[in-house]
């Protein structure tokens, strides 16, 4: 056989061959119009080579994998604020201290982080590290409750920055659903551009953020040393004194505040996405992010409580904006750090959408997930992945019709079962290894697991009636289907390999070839052409209705074909043409056992596709039947309008 | 090669071979549970030979073609009168006279269409006297104005039905567009048992209608006669008048009332469902139910106008339901009569089950429907057009939510175009022919023609502005659909078709065997097991992401497979498999042009069909695009988990 190379198959060195990016492009007129439209929207194909190439520096980096973090400093004081007014304006009092032991936790986690990332420079999601050290089940429960958190994460995002646009346009408070899912679809586009482009398209808004949020603080704090404090712009409507101030307030005020933390677990899971040296980069933006967070976190907590804010009742106002406007009064730097919110609230999305398709494909390579997350898009990122997010994360939004509050309740339960599993994992892996000063490491990640944990706790036993439980129901399942899936994959693994080294007899055995013919036209004639090159015994055979119809159609089959190819004709009183085709193949196969039967199937190609509902539907079902026949392959022979003569017909 | 014979295939007399039902029934478990299921529901197969069993005799021919148009004796006085009340209680007056006429034009119709079952006894409807005499698009014309009428008749009939029951049982007006959707499964069910038990089972409710009716009409002309009519029930709601008593409110009122012409039809396009001698019979059948329609229409119209009845404004109470009431009060005798209307009504929609998919076999017989249409189920029913008249008239009377007022104005138009051009192509075809007495024959015809015409134009012009328009608008788009289809399957036709007599040389070309593979497993070496077989020129493919991993497949196939069987590797940067695979092979087309390539794929077949999204997807996509590459077939190699080791591979 001889294969022609050209500009569409070359030779590389080794002796392999190669198809140019040139020739993998569409080659019909209509391919080529949604090529251009595809190249337009994600950018050309990157090769695998250049995976190095398309690496994250430590400027986009933090871009992509701190946005989701960084964006909680814009309500995480507020809902702390909240939480704590329901037990009257003195308990507000309690938001500094409570922000402190937040930032504590923080500064725990990220230093539990930074020995994950040490330890795991490939990658250390909670997933990798509890399922290496406590076992395949503890595994799945963190990537589990990632998982979720990464869709809510989305939802919950994108639902508030919609909040934001609608409060400045009431008029578009009936699409907010079909808003919030543009959005979701612009930052699928991104990034199914790729990890590195979707970090230079949305790190400016983020640093933007940044920027914007340090100025108004930078004030703050300034005019506080200078006591030359405002006085705090009240609130449409102050949060009315429904309860005590008992314990359980002060928790729950907790827990609403930790909705900061999340995020924090985006940059371990990502190590092999950064430049070399992966590990030290990931932990500089580890830390850079946990103190931007921190710092502003706190100084917003510092300043909204100097001033002496109150919570608005109605949700219109956020703290941080009246905390703008009490300190430069509304005019253009309120309405830049408004829109660079709403920005950045839209943009902790984007945290998820590569944390989501990576720790898939992590799941994907261990056969926990179907195979096609683990696969790169020519683009190099997890598209499968990326789809499934927006998909789900949409419909999810729909499904609370795009509110904050409905989805807020069920967030970060998921977080702190993660980053107990974690915590827990590395305590494990240190006393494993015991390499030096493994005592310190151990205990560093074992305050690690018990302070989430105890947060964990708090959070599930606070939240529980208000949605955790949901979470904490929808887990298992998942763990249920990702065990699933993974032993089925097993299975047909066991089932499906290979294991010998040495060569084996592929012996060759002479198909029976069955060909069904309903009338004698070109397709059929092709296809009995293809058959008799197959080589094996052939018969043909047709099924009629009643006797006539047999008998003609034998006549005509002597006339044309003559009796060099044999011809069984069935009649089929009841009209079943399927089934006694199927018993027919039986009685082949019963005659000669072994031998694999070649059924040719004649189908004709039509010239648009929607005319394919008028052709083949037959074909079709007999394709289906036979699909499950053990023994049995099915040859289909298309024929084309413009096909040459498929026998001399002169 | 040796074909066993069985007790699953056995050879007929005359050299044929047959499937006996026996062996048809399902061969796996779940197969007989769905089949016994369907045995329940539909009942078992009837053979081809049996179709005149099945045949109808002049009782069940009457309760199947009938019941349209004796339902309409339920509300055809109503709907004149609800129209003529609106220019005062004086003009009720006109409702005998309006009556009449209506009367008169259905004996023209009835005189034409038994000239048209004479002259066509293999099923003469509106489609084939037109089309053979007027030309194919009059035929077309008259096929959607028909079509269209069907489906309009099933919703129509069924929301009345349902109105019925909702006005006895109002807690169930919410799920009217269920209940009916309901009641049109029902139908569905009987139809798809096959047209004769359709008969039986629908023919008791039809009697039992005409009985109850001829009762209450026999008590209501008894007391007339003897001078004793009571006076009237008055109406729930009176209609106001609103307008003055014009022409045009005469013909609108008789618009309304023509809608008992509707059906009428049926019995001449449905000649060959009934026993020999077939066109006798169904003339007998036409006459009956005109004579029945007729004097229930009058004599209904005659006593309502006598006792002095009015229509009711609100649609709660039907004329016939006060006349009841007036002659017998609220009694036993009232609840049955009501029952006997409301199933009626239902059955109404029945003879469009039969009209709908009779008409439509014989479209797909000439090519202008897909010829699934034209095939009988094992039932000998002509099941798609069956269930494409479900489908179609449950999502009409979900759109219009079971609202009859919104389905009315649609009706009637349809019939009417049907009649004239099937009147028209009468008088043509009887010029033509010049048989004996053709004159009266042109005569009656002519007559019949001028007059469907007129009542034509006055249903259109009274109806247009409430719905008619309609109709009108998308009957040319069904002509030009149905025209569509006949001109594809005829160039088709052209194509593909062979009209030689003498034998041709179907010559065996070896074709080049070309096996993609992606991994060295069992489904891969059954597929090249397979491949050696077919006697081609064989070459196994590998595409690979990268150099180490084609090095280390070249690798591993020396190994197990060895230097029998050549191997290409491709190495694609862009991870693009299937388009690299498209470009291999127009290589080797390239490389030996005129042979046919055979592409062997190997797809694992998993155990339960729920699997199937976690494998061979990618031999799925690959498939497709192989379909429309010419000289190409695809090979398909199943391989199930418990088949046989493939190779030796001790």
């Amino acid at each position: 056989m001889r294969i022609v190379r050209s500009d569409k198959l070359r030779r590389r060195p080794g002796g392999h061959l190669e198809v140019p990016e040139r020739a993998l492009r569409p080659q019909t007129a209509l391919g080529r119009v949604i090529g251009r439209f595809r190249t337009t929207l994600f950018g050309r194909p990157i090769a695998t080579e250049a995976e190095q190439e398309q690496r994250l520096s430590k400027v986009t980096g933090l871009a992509i994998f701190a946005s989701d973090n960084i964006s909680s400093s814009a309500y995480a004081t507020e809902e702390a604020m909240r939480s704590l007014a329901l037990a009257g304006a003195g308990a507000l009092a309690l938001t500094m201290p409570l922000s402190i032991a937040i930032v504590a936790i923080l500064a725990v986690v990220v230093t539990s982080y930074l020995q994950v990332i040490r330890a795991y420079p490939q990658g250390g999601g909670s997933y990798v590290v509890a399922s290496e050290n406590l076992g395949v089940f503890a595994g799945l429960a963190a990537a589990a409750a990632l998982l979720i958190d990464y869709v809510l994460t989305v939802s919950v995002s994108v639902a508030g920055g919609v909040l934001a646009i609608t409060s400045a346009f009431p008029a578009l408070v009936d699409e907010k659903v079909w808003l919030g899912i543009g959005f979701i679809g612009l930052l699928t586009v991104g990034n199914l551009r790729g990890v590195r482009e979707a970090g230079l398209l949305f790190a400016g808004p983020t640093y933007f953020y940044v920027v914007s949020v340090v100025g108004i603080v930078a004030i703050g704090l300034f005019r506080s040393i200078s006591g030359d404090l405002p006085a705090p712009v009240p609130p449409p409507e102050t949060i009315p004194t429904i309860e005590a101030l008992t314990p359980f307030v002060v928790l729950r005020a907790f827990s609403s505040g930790s909705v900061g933390l999340s995020g924090t677990e985006a940059v371990a899971n990502g190590v092999t996405a950064f430049k070399r040296p992966e590990a030290r980069n990931a932990g500089v933006v580890l830390v850079a992010m946990g103190v931007l967070f921190g710092s502003l976190f706190l100084a917003i907590s510092f300043i909204a409580t100097r001033i002496g804010l109150e919570p608005d009742q109605s949700e219109t106002v956020s703290v941080l904006s009246l905390l703008t406007r009490s300190l430069v009064g509304v005019g253009p730097y309120y309405y830049v750090l408004q829109a660079a919110t709403a920005v950045i609230l839209i943009l902790a999305a984007n945290t998820s959408f590569s944390g989501f398709p990576r720790l898939a494909s992590i799941l994907a390579t261990d056969r926990f997930m179907p195979r096609q997350f683990a696969q790169r898009g020519d683009r190099l990122a997890f598209s499968t992945g990326i789809l499934a997010l927006a998909l789900i994360s949409s419909l999810l939004l729909a499904h609370y019709e795009g509110s904050v509050t409905g989805l807020i309740p069920l967030y970060t339960v998921g977080v702190f079962i993660a980053f107990t599993l974690s915590q827990a994992g590395m305590v494990r892996h240190w006393m494993r290894l015991r390499e030096r000063g493994w005592q310190i490491s151990a205990g560093v990640n074992g305050i690690g697991a018990v302070v989430t944990f105890v947060v964990l706790l708090v959070v599930a036993g606070t939240k529980f009636t208000l949605g955790a439980w949901q979470v904490l129901a929808i887990m298992p399942l998942i763990v249920l289907l990702l065990y699933g899936i993974h032993r089925h994959y097993r299975s047909i693994e066991d089932d499906l390999l290979v294991s010998v080294k040495r060569p084996v007899r592929v012996t060759a055995t002479r198909p029976l070839v069955v060909v069904p013919v309903s009338r004698l036209d070109r397709p059929a004639l092709q296809a009995l052409r293809i058959a008799r090159g197959l080589s094996g015994d052939l018969v043909a055979v047709h099924v009629s209705y009643g006797n006539e119809g047999a008998e003609r159609f034998k006549q005509r089959w002597l006339d044309v074909v003559g009796r060099d190819t044999r011809l069984d004709t069935i009649v089929s009183p009841y009209r079943a043409l399927i089934p006694s085709l199927l018993r027919y193949v039986d009685a082949v196969d019963q005659g000669d056992r072994g031998r694999p039967i070649v059924v040719v199937l004649a189908e004709f190609v039509p010239r648009h596709w929607w005319e394919a509902i008028l052709h083949n539907q037959t074909a079709l079902a007999l394709k289906l039947r036979l699909f499950v026949r053990r023994n049995t392959v099915v040859l289909d022979v298309p024929y084309h309008l413009d096909d040459p003569e498929p026998v001399d017909l002169q």
